[in-house]
C-alpha cells in the first residue's frame, strides 16, 4: 500500500498541498462560498472510446462543481481496487486522472486506496470528491416563465458509447464518449459581466446542470418538478449525431434518457439567450449548442416535447432504473 | 434511485445545506483554513461488535479532520450498493450514519449512490469525504527532541474485534471495536489556550494522528521517518486490554500493528504533557490515555521499543500488507 501510494500516486499528483502524511488536506480558502461534491464511478468497461474511468471521475466531479456555479479547486481521490488488478492498467487510469486534473488546473489534495479480495469488487471503483469556490450563486428560484433552455452540445454520446462497447454486445457504432470537463466552456460565461448583469450575483445564467444519469429528459423533469413550472422542448432543436440516433434506434433506447458526461443544460434569461448561445458556440466544446426550449407556466412540473412529427407528448421521468454502471 | 434518495437518505439527513437537486453542496465558509479529507470503507462484516460500516465511515472521516487540527463541519456520503442488498440492512447502516453525524454535529451535505450488479461488489462500500475548519495548525516540523508521545486509550480493539467476528473464524473474544469520533475528546484540547500557549498557532499539541491501518507501530514509524528523529516507546506503558492481548497471542498477530478507530497518537511539548494527559483522562473516551514514549535524536527515522522483558528492539514498519478489509 505504501509503495503504491509512493510510487504510483505521489509522483503523478505532486503539489505542495497533497497530503503526504496528515489525514486531511488543509487548503487555503479566502472566500466564503465553498462548493463541495462527491461521486463514485463504477463504469465498465474501464476504458472506452473517448475516455476511461479515471478521466470520467475527474471530469464528473469538476462538472458537478462548475454547474453549481463554482470554480473547481481541489479534488479527493479514493480507489477501491480488486486484488490482482493489472498494475499497468491501474497506471493508465492514474495517468488519465493526472492528465484530466492538470487540464482543468484542479489539485488532488487527499486520497485513499483500499485493496479488496478478488471477487469483492469488479476491478476498480473510484470516488472523487471536489471543493470549489462559488463564483456565481445559481438558484432554481430565479427561474421564470420565458427563460430559455440551452443544451451545450450533442446528446447521449457517453451512454451509447459505453453500451455499444460492453462485452457481448459486439456492436460498433464508432461512438465516442463526450466525457470532458466543462470548466473551460462554462467558467468564462459565469464570469461574464455582460451576460450576467448587476446585481452581480443574479444574472443571465440562472441554473445549470449536467445531464448525466437519466439523460436530458431526467434533468429537465427534475427542473420542472423543483420549480413547479412547465418546460416545453422542441425535438427538432435537440442536437444529436446521426450515428447516435441510429444506435439508439437499434438498441431500442431513447437517447433523451441516456447519460452525457460533457454537456450542460442551462436555464437562461430570454433576453440574454442569444448572446449566451453565441459565446458557447465560439468554444470548441460548445459548437453544437442549441436553444431547445423554454420555461412556461404549463404543464406544471412537467416536460412537454414537441416532436419532429408535429405531435406533442409528455416527456416522463424514467420509470425504470437508469442503465447500470454507465458512470 | 430517486426513491432511495428521497425515502431513505433525505429524511435522515435533513438540513438546509443538503443538496436536493444541485450537484454540489454550497456551504458558507468564513475562515481561510479548510481541511478536506476522504476515505473508502470496505469493512466486512458490515456489522460488528461496537459499530458498523456506517458509523465507521462517519467516525473515520471526522477523525481524519480532527487529527489535522480541524473542526469537522461537512461530510459527503457515497454508497456503492450490490444489487439485491437487503433494504432493512441498508436502512440500519443509514440510521447509524445519521446518528454518528448528529453526535458530532457534522452535516452530510452531498452524496451519491451507485447500485452495481450482483457480484460486482461485496454488499456495500461507503466513501465519505469531509470538510473542516482549521482551528490549530499542526505541523510535523514543530516536533522536537524531548517531545512526549501520548496514546489516548487502549489499542487494537477495532481490528481484533473485526477479525474475531469474521465468518469461519468462530472465535469470540468479546472484543468491542473502539470505533468512535474523536471530536469531543480532542477539539477542546486544540482550543485550550493553557496547553497551547501563545503564539496561538504553535502550541503544546504539535501533531496528531489516528493510528488506523497498520496500527500504532505504523503511525509511529511514519512520524519517525517524516521527521528523521527517533521515537522511543515503553511497551509497559502502552494501554491494552487483557482480552485483546490474549486474542492477539492466539491469532499470532501483534496488536501494535492492528487498526484502531477511536484513538489518537499525540506528539506534545514535554512541559505540557502532564496537563494534556490530565485533560484527556477527564474525558470518558480518554480515561486510559498514557504517555508511552518520547522523541529522541536516535535512532534516526526509527522507532525503538523498550519491552516489558527489559530488552530493546526496533519496531519495524509492517513488511506485509495490513490485514484486508478491516476498515
Amino acid at each position: 500500500m505504501h509503495n503504491l501510494i509512493k510510487e504510483l500516486i505521489l509522483p503523478k499528483f505532486s503539489n505542495p498541498l497533497l497530503n503526504k502524511l496528515g489525514d486531511s488536506a488543509v487548503v487555503e480558502f479566502k472566500d466564503r462560498g465553498l462548493a463541495f461534491t462527491c461521486d463514485s464511478f463504477v463504469v465498465y468497461p474501464l476504458f472506452f472510446r473517448g475516455g476511461d474511468i479515471g478521466k470520467l471521475a475527474v471530469c464528473g466531479t469538476i462538472n458537478d462543481l462548475v454547474v453549481s456555479g463554482a470554480l473547481p479547486l481541489y479534488l479527493s481521490l479514493a480507489l477501491i481496487i480488486e486484488e490482482g488488478l493489472d498494475y499497468s492498467l491501474l497506471e493508465r487510469v492514474v495517468d488519465s486522472i493526472s492528465f484530466a486534473s492538470k487540464v482543468s488546473r484542479v489539485k488532488i489534495v487527499t486520497g485513499d486506496i483500499k485493496v479488496v479480495d478478488k471477487g469483492a469488487c469488479d476491478k476498480l471503483f473510484i470516488n472523487t470528491a471536489g471543493v470549489g469556490k462559488v463564483i456565481r450563486e445559481l438558484n432554481l428560484k430565479d427561474i421564470k416563465v420565458g427563460d430559455r433552455i440551452i443544451i451545450t452540445g450533442r446528446i447521449a454520446e457517453h451512454g451509447l458509447s459505453i453500451l455499444s462497447q460492453r462485452k457481448g454486445m459486439d456492436l460498433d457504432f464508432d461512438i465516442k464518449s463526450d466525457c470532458a470537463s466543462l470548466d473551460s466552456l462554462l467558467i468564462p460565461l459565469l464570469k461574464d459581466k455582460a451576460i450576467n448583469p448587476a446585481p452581480a450575483r443574479r444574472g443571465g445564467i440562472k441554473f445549470m446542470r449536467d445531464p448525466t444519469r437519466g439523460g436530458l429528459a431526467t434533468t429537465l423533469n427534475e427542473i420542472a418538478r423543483a420549480t413547479n413550472l412547465g418546460i416545453v422542448i422542441e425535438e427538432a432543436k435537440i442536437p444529436i449525431a446521426n450515428r447516435v440516433k441510429a444506435a439508439g434506434e437499434l438498441l431500442g433506447i431513447d437517447p433523451l434518457y441516456i447519460a452525457n458526461e460533457g454537456k450542460a443544460v442551462l436555464v437562461v434569461d430570454s433576453e440574454k439567450a442569444q448572446d449566451i448561445l453565441k459565446l458557447l458556440r465560439q468554444h470548441p466544446q460548445g459548437r453544437f449548442s442549441q436553444i431547445i426550449g423554454e420555461i412556461r407556466s404549463e404543464p406544471k412540473g412537467m416536460v412537454l416535447l414537441k416532436t419532429t412529427l408535429g405531435t406533442e407528448r409528455i416527456l416522463d421521468m424514467l420509470s425504470s432504473e437508469p442503465l447500470p454502471r454507465i458512470c
